[in-house]
């Protein structure tokens, strides 16, 4: 079974690190992070790049797609190399997945016309320009098609998604090697348990 | 300030991410991926290759102090440039942190002793060796030094100290920009959560 994660100019590291640490232990699994072109790719801080051991043209068949997000997504809205490429892996994939805005990108592909999908919150909207169809829950499954919320929820997604492929067991022990207990310290990861206005606040700052 | 974040041969992804994801967006907090030789770092499943920018000789005086874990940290509990650096920027740092295993590197650093710490709970009691006192907590400050437990503890870390440092409301901004309101498909992320027996098969086979 082959994983491949895209990777692309600012992307966000725990979008694709989420899912790559669930899915990865999948049994006879083999885990590829492909980007346009072989080399480094800088995150969106900056701060950090990862190594794209194999450009687009060598993945030609992966049996997972995960598309992490980024707060600079537009460029690849429009970039036919990568949605090319999402629209022919797609054709051979047993699941097709985002984390965040990732989403809109399966989405400009065209892969999820009609289909229930999430993203980031701030961004959720967005996704009804490409026919489909918003929805506020943390893990959204469509068929073959899942994505996640913003960021951190990647990793909900992988568990969620190791569970289906490998089954209940299997996963739980996926959670407890990587300690998965999650205790945040505060209870603001949503727009609805956030304190008052911090939502809007940010919407306006970056939305 | 300076966030450094330690980078060595078979270090576990999400142990460095988690709290690169929370702290990163720190004010005026830069942050900086350093391995003992500047160039790429392959994690333990050898699929990813993360950049580390700067050698060890380059990072003198970072604020804050990242160790994450890995599954064969025990290279580094011997590995004396490691260790050096760990000591040598200890004595300037602001916090010093591991996620995982990493705080047996800490440890065998002299950087434990006597103090309250936590680690993977499959190695938690490894930590007495080096005169530190396990807790079972997922987080742990004892002074400067916030040691978390495993892989996917270091988020926790991370954003707890966010709060530390910046307060509360910029800690539920990061918070609510990262999504982190968790849903895990299952509740087996500790050994007294996970379905019984499972600890200690996994122990049997890892421990």
């Amino acid at each position: 079974m082959q994983i491949a994660i895209l990777l692309y100019d600012k992307f966000t590291a725990l979008d694709a690190i989420g899912p790559y640490q669930m899915l990865s232990p999948l049994p006879d699994a083999e885990t590829v992070f492909v980007a346009e072109r072989p080399g480094l790719v800088r995150d969106d801080t900056g701060a950090l790049a990862f190594q794209a051991d194999k450009g687009l043209d060598e993945v030609v068949r992966p049996d997972i797609v995960v598309v992490p997000g980024g707060p600079e997504t537009a460029a690849q809205l429009e970039n036919a190399a990568v949605l090319d490429w999402l629209r022919a892996v797609d054709a051979g994939s047993t699941w097709t997945t985002s984390v965040c805005t990732g989403s809109l990108i399966l989405a400009a592909a065209g892969l999820l016309e009609g289909r229930r999908a999430t993203s980031h919150w701030m961004f959720l909207e967005e996704l009804r320009a490409y026919g489909a169809e918003p929805t506020g829950d943390r893990v959204v499954f469509d068929g073959k098609y899942v994505t996640a919320a913003g960021v951190s929820s990647g990793i909900d997604m992988g568990l969620t998604l190791v569970g289906r492929i490998a089954g209940d067991e299997y996963a739980q022990t996926v959670q407890l090697m990587t300690e998965y207990d999650p205790q945040p310290p505060y209870d603001a990861g949503s727009p609805a348990k956030a304190p008052a206005g911090l939502a809007d606040k940010l919407r306006a700052a970056f939305g």
